[in-house]
């Protein structure tokens, strides 16, 4: 660049994911995407939304003006209520902080309170949007397994002994998706969210609980969050969002934290863009005042239970014997496929060639650079979203998919 | 605070504002303010903006989903347009980011540029959000006084000067509200303009030209921005919003600046908070569409040009003679008065015993630990905002304003 911005030392290490990079391939007409992690539009409650844009007539003086960093008031009532309902206690209004996605949720956590250099215990795999939150303030990250329960919670201790041995500082932060991981769909059984609590309250630790697919549950039985277990402790902070429940283009989703830390993530708020949008606060307190958000989310529950199946049966049907393994999620957007005998990388350009799309696992873990301990890396797994293609698209994507995998011999 | 959050060192020394506290003396029936930076709320263009809200019917699909950090397509095209007319050239879309608010411009090229105890070049006064984004990022103030015709830019080589011998570092941006700056209301002269840019240039250090109020002119002709004098050098990173124009809740904003910074700043911000809401960038883009920006314009021109003139009025009738000095604005929002023989702490408090609020001025100077070089404070200033009040209150409250400057001898 110009010698005339001389970028900050985190800035400058910034690389383009090369995912994004991926990602230009994928647009082009014909193809199947199980690539982004979207919601399906055709499931959009395209009207309600637009008739509760009635409270811009009726309420407009105050949804156009600034509105307060801690969010507006009656969102707030409701998530204060929705938030009792799933952490199973009386969250206070001191406790709860509007945010524009989880996305900012996670950055505001990872800007009061990490340092450059700072040691955050993260799942491999995780969501890369977290990576790159807790990378814009200089983290770095000890990557522990998964399995279909989750994180491996007990090979947690060690990977924070050999944390403090190697860096001489303790992780200040564990992050996790429990429920119905992005990507690989695992679900943390009752058992390890147990012992990573007491884990964390031993250590001193808290844990990030991020929660956007908690009510997408397709099968079994609810487990309580975390944040839910740990009752009156601080020790969890918990996120959730309205974008994968209602739609991510409202930028609506919110923290539960202790009270002092939510002031500090305020302050920091203040400097970074004041407020989230009094308009899509105000659009999504009436949707949900409305009783609209239950109805919807019956709706999608067994649109995406259905195309959940879809996904596991055209694997089971057209994916070669072998060539891949996986376990059907039980909620979420996401099956996660560990390849056997090819980079996903190398499999995602054969697969563009077939006309699908996926995501290569190598974007769900930290670069080898940024890990602490033993490096893990995604190069043989593949994520696949169920949520936005259809029905007919998920059998259609996955015969691709197989072809991709077993691809015929080249004339010679 | 608890021991299990260890606050990051920044976050550590952030501090609640202490205008913040005093805000929390002004929520009372019958105090007139003239604090809040706020627009008139009576002014916005309810009718208009709700009925933009058919767009979500039309194109819900899309403005319910995920967005591109870059901004919406057909709002960057208006973006485009108008950006275009103010800074007198063809702006490319690789120039273009729209961000949530300009504080989020602010912060972005904060986190892109600058590394703890790096020093930004601020008038003082100065606009206290973005000294609230800087301080998020570490930064130190060199604070250049200002004069009726804006930043005493002759005093700029020196107090650069000064900086590198005291501290070894060359500032890394230098922040200007050139027009109708927040609280001074002074406009930058045209050759002060040039002269602010042929130094930058020189110096290589960035300009960030903050244009919210650019279109906010009563009396005088425009001038040209920072960015259209600069041509086809990058030097200046330029800002506007639409919260002024239009209305602060939609929370959409833009930034022009070289492509491989704003490269930069796409990459922070997908960390951040990944794009700004698709269904307020819909709703604005609709709104500009219709061409109701351009009537709205013109609506609020007249509105506050005669708030500004009545507020001259007031001043000029009801303060006594030499308790304070004012130059009447030529645009933007504010009155900065000189107070003469007491502290705008002192006259705060005994407005708000009047039923009068104002800000006082020490919240638009760094703080004096975060000054390079001569520090300056604001003990004897006080912002006056013309634009939320009526006309009748803004009378009424420069009559309160008045007994406060002369309180009645206490019996005794």
């Amino acid at each position: 660049m110009d010698d005339l911005f001389r970028l900050s030392h985190l800035a400058g290490r910034m690389q383009p994911s090369p995912i994004r990079e991926l990602f230009k391939l994928i647009a082009q007409p014909e193809l199947i995407s199980f690539a982004g992690g979207l919601p399906d539009p055709g499931a959009f409650p395209v009207d309600r939304v637009a008739s509760c844009a009635d409270v811009l007539n009726t309420n407009g003086l105050e949804l156009l003006q600034y509105g307060a960093s801690e969010g507006f008031g009656p969102l707030r009532d409701i998530l204060l209520d929705m938030s009792g309902r799933r952490l199973g206690y009386s969250v206070s209004g001191a406790e709860l902080l509007v945010t524009s996605g989880s996305q900012q949720a996670v950055d505001l956590v990872g800007r009061a309170l990490l340092d450059p250099g700072d040691v955050v215990v993260v799942e491999a795999p995780t969501y890369p949007g977290t990576l790159h939150s807790l990378r814009n303030v200089g983290a770095r990250f000890v990557a522990v397994a998964c399995d279909s329960e989750g994180m491996r919670v007990d090979r947690l201790p060690k990977a924070v002994a050999r944390c403090e041995r190697d860096t001489g500082r303790r992780p200040k932060l564990i992050y996790t998706v429990p429920d119905f991981s992005n990507p690989s769909g695992a679900c943390l059984s009752l058992q390890r969210r147990s012992q990573l609590l007491s884990f964390a309250q031993e250590l001193r630790i808290p844990i990030l609980e991020d929660d956007p697919y908690g009510c997408l549950r397709y099968r079994g039985e609810s487990l309580p969050s975390i944040k839910s277990l740990a009752g009156d402790s601080p020790t969890v902070i918990y996120c959730s969002s309205f974008s994968k429940i209602l739609a991510p283009g409202v930028r609506v989703a919110w923290a539960v934290a202790d009270p002092e830390l939510i002031r500090t993530m305020v302050l920091v708020r203040q400097g970074e863009d004041l407020c989230t949008s009094t308009v899509t606060q105000g659009l999504v307190a009436e949707y949900c005042r409305r009783g609209y958000l239950e109805d919807h989310l019956e709706k999608i529950l067994a649109i995406y239970s259905a195309k959940c199946s879809a996904m596991e049966l055209a694997l089971a049907k057209h994916l070669p014997q072998g060539a891949a393994a996986w376990h059907a999620p039980a909620g979420g957007f996401f099956f996660w496929l560990r390849l056997d005998g090819i980079s996903s990388r190398d499999l995602f350009h054969r697969a563009i060639g077939e006309r699908v799309a996926f995501v290569p696992g190598e974007a769900f873990y930290p670069d080898v650079d940024e890990q602490i301990g033993d490096t893990v890396t995604g190069d043989r797994f593949a994520r696949l979203c169920f949520t936005f293609a259809d029905t007919q698209q998920i059998d259609e994507g996955c015969r691709r998919l197989s072809r991709a995998l077993s691809p015929a011999p080249t004339a010679g």
